[in-house]
């Protein structure tokens, strides 16, 4: 059988000892898991950037791969536990507070992870990615299906999803979050703007931003946009921070000015 | 035999190279080592603080674990290095500073690491975390005993540990370190508390916490205190800084006015 | 076969999600790969601190590891991409833009990585780490030669390698880097140091430092200079920062004055 791989995503910081005790518990449960972290920095308690992580990163891992993804404000309250195994056989684990939302479209099939079922109940109340979500992380890897877990749910939590407003001319959206660089995701997808479009203009919270295809065709200090690795427009200032130039990395206006492909015929 | 399993914790900083040093000299003589990382943002030099993150995370790792830990702000002086073997079979390689107080309990068996002998002398006086813990590592994990490292010494050093006073109706301890989160963690643990007591009032410096379950419970802002994931008694603020309203982390008085069962009969 | 070595370093910060994703990649191709990081905390687009920071690793790690090193202000231009193989067996892969410099000295073969060639063309634009670096790593593990890659190339970008001017009785160098610790780095090296050599006098920036062997000898707040674990000499502070008390890391003059055995006689 294959060795387990499992992807760890939390805002518990990288150094805080508290990654390490989840590998522990995984590694003594199974020793030959590779273990891999997508980010140990989201910000504290940001399930929306969580989720955005969460969204880049898993495409990218194989079919199998075990994620778990902790973002937690409301550990040991009454909130549920989840499993997710999405059409394309990925199953996450995480707490059921939205983190998993881009993950629980059309055929994504969620199960509640019970405490004090197949997975113990916590020891402790604060520590869930440790006592809860590892061991269910363990169960999957040696092979258990999700519905071992708990039952299946229909009302998983989701928080709102900002997309795009598609216009004739124009497209709409906001900014989401930004990345170390100070590059600043948007809501607006590539695959949002008209087949064979040329974006014309740009605007973002009142400032006009250069459309180009890469950071170094930037002026010092321009703002830029262009699609980003994750397929998502994004702003950018070539070798600087957008984040710092916009003031602000959450929920400013965006909007594309568009051209068909028969405008510039 | 299994893969070795060999952990890290030093106050390098994840991203100064010097971690990757260290494993690069594992992964040349252990082909098969799984490496993790404990952490590498223990605060310069606080081997207090490394300390205690080593208490947190070592329970949670297999026997047969070699946990290699540095903060060594004597590194190259006349200190000596230690190889502890405790009395679950776990082996820890740290400079002779205090690092290693948690694990010198009854039945551990501390080594001297001689330098120049099964390992050799280090080439650099200010790096033996790669020069000489790293090839002791190897030793052990190439199933050398301790005892080929050096001989039993009966002297470590031992940093003051503190602790809890428990008297009638109350525990006394102190505030130690703060997690990311700026949970601010104490000396008093969950099992000094007299069994079966409830927490009635908890004073922190000139301050007084709400004793909860877990951080939801608390109110925007409000002071609350808990038993923490390692089993010590914490102070923290939901989605906030306990250590940042306590504004300091370690050193403060703490105080547990606790009731009986009796009393609440 | 040995299961395959990978290294990474780069600019991205290691919880931006950009290493997690190049890790997916070489994960979904090489599932018995080994994966390590250098540094992600490379100072943002700062191509001579990646290159220290390779030069200070790589030769820590065993033959046949790949490093794929990315710190590319200019992803998505024109500028080339490059497979190195040096005189020991190591093979690098990174942007043409002198991050590779250390690696490029007598008896390295330089390979171009030609887009679209065995390796696909990106994707995208501005994620060459994901898109163009960790494939070319692929074919690496999987036995390719770097021919494989693209055709060899005479003339790779190096940047400006600051050294050391050795003259009677003194070596002249310069500053170039800080790690975490605040420890600065120069140019100079201890094997620029005549054979033999008592360094009497350093001089820094207007400041002297006093020689010494580790860092442990200084006394508070004290200006110190050693071989350093690198092989080049440093600047340090006992517990505390050099590069604060310098107020600038790179580009200061540094002059050690040197006596020869026979002077000391």
């Amino acid at each position: 059988m294959q060795r387990p791989l499992v992807t760890l995503l939390t805002d518990y910081g990288a150094g805080s000892g508290y990654p390490a005790q989840v590998k522990g518990v995984l590694l003594a449960a199974l020793p030959d898991v590779r273990l891999v972290d997508l980010s140990h920095d989201v910000p504290r308690h940001d399930v929306l950037a969580g989720a955005l992580l969460l969204e880049a990163c898993v495409p990218w891992f194989p079919r199998g791969t075990i994620h778990l993804a902790v973002v937690d404000p409301g550990v040991g309250t009454a909130r549920r536990a989840l499993c997710v195994v999405d059409p394309e056989g990925r199953r996450l684990v995480a707490p059921d507070n939205g983190l998993l939302t881009p993950f629980l479209g059309r055929g994504a099939r969620v199960h509640v992870i019970a405490e004090g079922g197949a997975v113990p109940a916590p020891r402790f109340a604060t520590f869930h990615g440790r006592d809860l979500f590892a061991p269910a992380a363990v169960l999957l890897a040696r092979g258990e299906d999700a519905a071992a877990l708990g039952s299946v749910v229909a009302d998983p939590v989701r928080i709102p999803w900002p997309g795009a407003e598609v216009a004739p001319g124009e497209v709409r959206g906001e900014t989401l979050t930004a990345d170390p660089f100070g590059n600043v995701v948007t809501s607006i997808r590539a695959s949002d703007l008209p087949a064979g479009a040329r974006v014309e203009r740009v605007e973002v919270g009142g400032r006009e931003a250069r459309w180009v295809r890469t950071f170094g065709e930037g002026g010092p200090g321009e703002l830029l946009a262009l699609v980003g690795s994750g397929g998502r427009v994004e702003l950018a200032v070539r070798e600087d921070s957008a984040a710092a130039l916009l003031g602000r990395t959450r929920g400013a206006p965006v909007r594309l000015v568009v051209g068909t492909p028969e405008d510039a015929c």
